[in-house]
């Protein structure tokens, strides 16, 4: 969580960790560190930088520490990482990391098919990554980022019950918040705000951001459900990267550009300045060339009538 | 108004007007007789078969007439169409339509540069077309189409208040529902929901459709905002057809199928069959052929969570 209290919602850039790590062409990293301080300079607070995993698994991954360490250099964006495992979450303490998601299926079939474990067994990884955390890094944050929350291609539906189930043991285990993901794009506006709400009567403060995919096209309508029930940080990707593409157009995460749009022009504040967003994409397309990217603002424009929340930018 | 009373929203389908007018190639009338017939028997109730213009002007919509008759002879389906004044008003009446649309623009500047009209000649115009219909025809209703109601490219910021002024009026002028559209997708959330209950404030059931262009990605979420303050008719278009597109992936409609998705996913009855209506495209695609079509759900599909609000189709 960024501390910036001059924003109504905190947008939380997953472009160069969810997007990349679905690419896989790796992007060179000098061309990384151009786009990561384009984002930072656009104002964005808060850039999941990279994930912690083995670099033969995924070596578009494998320069997570060295982003880190230069985007530490400055003092308005907060650094977060994807961590699966005790040996990422140390590998990302010791980079410098200001925070760390651990990615947690609700789903145990899709658990077990992702990362080979039953939930007894991420439950002892969560605890020992706890243990590490308050030992040694105990101003590094750490997240649950519950995924399938909405349905799973595997399991199919996902009790809401269980999503609760899960989130609470995550507050138990000692995460500092938890947050929900619609790994698939299942999820519907009635659907989020009834599982947001829930998650807030159940865990208050410590329930966190809402991450959509955009694989159906709902991603934006699910921010405004999101939105109505209180949620302030909302994870959003560059260029839409990112996800499981089922085929052109189908994009992965929700596009950041469209969602400062939709944000700034409902008057609330995210900090981003549309242009230099718009702008970052360059640095994109220079290092994937030939990968798609999507959203409609940086071709239609903000048009005549658009005003940011807080004024001029 | 559809008088179906098993649905919770009614989809009005607006490609075969608003659609193919964007166009510059003409779909040959068999080819739209097949496709009018595929979208009803998906389940829409609510088709704008054409616009009664000039065949000189737009000479996709020629075949106005001839589409009213045929689509008339089917009881399921409502059959309107989009009308600029008294001559098509006289036209699209002998030609046995249901309801018409008058397209106004609450913008003076976009009036006198889309039909050489002052408001003045306007409000003339549609008393004109209100004395034929009560006199000949009583038993068509007639929607006034509040154009750049959330903004306009000549004039700018459109104040709501002229908005509500000019509904008040189109009611004092005698019609029977006033809709409101984003022509150029300006809109945004906070301000349907403002917009759309002080319509409901001052006009009570004769507020009418929303009509969101998708020109900013922007669509879905208005639609959460419209569903938000009772909207109960949506207008939408087979492939996101339609508007002005900027650029490719700018579409100009909301798409019909994913609108279907969303609205059956959050519980509320459209009466749509979704494989239908994703299967009716392959007509578009003949009768266009290269013509870009838009969408999520034709691509991903409905996934595996999905239910009919209804329970199966």
């Amino acid at each position: 969580m960024n501390s910036n209290n001059n924003l109504d919602i905190l947008i939380s850039e997953v472009g160069p960790r969810d997007g990349l790590q679905s690419i896989s062409a790796t992007m060179p990293t000098a061309l990384k560190l151009h786009w990561l301080t384009a984002l930072a300079d656009a104002g964005l607070k808060e850039i999941e930088v990279g994930s912690f995993v083995s670099p033969r698994l995924l070596p578009q991954m494998a320069d997570a520490a060295e982003l880190v360490a230069h985007m530490r250099q400055r003092s308005d964006v907060f650094v977060t990482a994807l961590v699966p495992n005790l040996k990422g979450a140390e590998a990302a303490f010791n980079a410098g990391v200001q925070k760390i998601t651990l990615p947690i299926s609700v789903s145990e079939p899709h658990s077990l098919a992702n990362i080979r474990k039953t939930h007894q067994q991420v439950y002892d990884e969560v605890r020992t990554v706890m243990a590490l955390r308050n030992e040694r890094f105990p101003h590094v944050e750490v997240e649950a980022g519950l995924s399938t929350v909405f349905g799973c291609t595997i399991q199919g539906e996902v009790p809401e019950d269980d999503v609760l189930r899960m989130a609470l043991t995550m507050v138990e285990l000692g995460v500092d918040e938890v947050g929900l993901a619609d790994t698939v794009g299942y999820a519907n506006p009635a659907q989020v705000r009834r599982v947001f709400t829930r998650l807030r009567n159940e865990i208050g403060s410590k329930a966190g951001s809402a991450h959509f995919h955009n694989t159906r096209g709902q991603g934006l309508a699910n921010v405004v459900a999101a939105l109505d029930v209180g949620v302030t940080t909302i994870d959003a990707s560059q260029g839409g990267i990112g996800g499981c593409p089922y085929a052109p157009g189908a994009s992965g995460n929700i596009v950041t550009e469209d969602l400062v749009y939709l944000l700034e022009s409902m008057g609330l504040r995210t900090g981003v300045d549309i242009d230099k967003l718009v702008a970052a994409r360059a640095w994109l397309k220079q290092g994937l060339p030939g990968e798609p990217l999507y959203g409609f603002i940086p071709d239609a424009g903000v048009g005549k009538n658009f005003h940011y929340a807080g004024g001029a930018r």
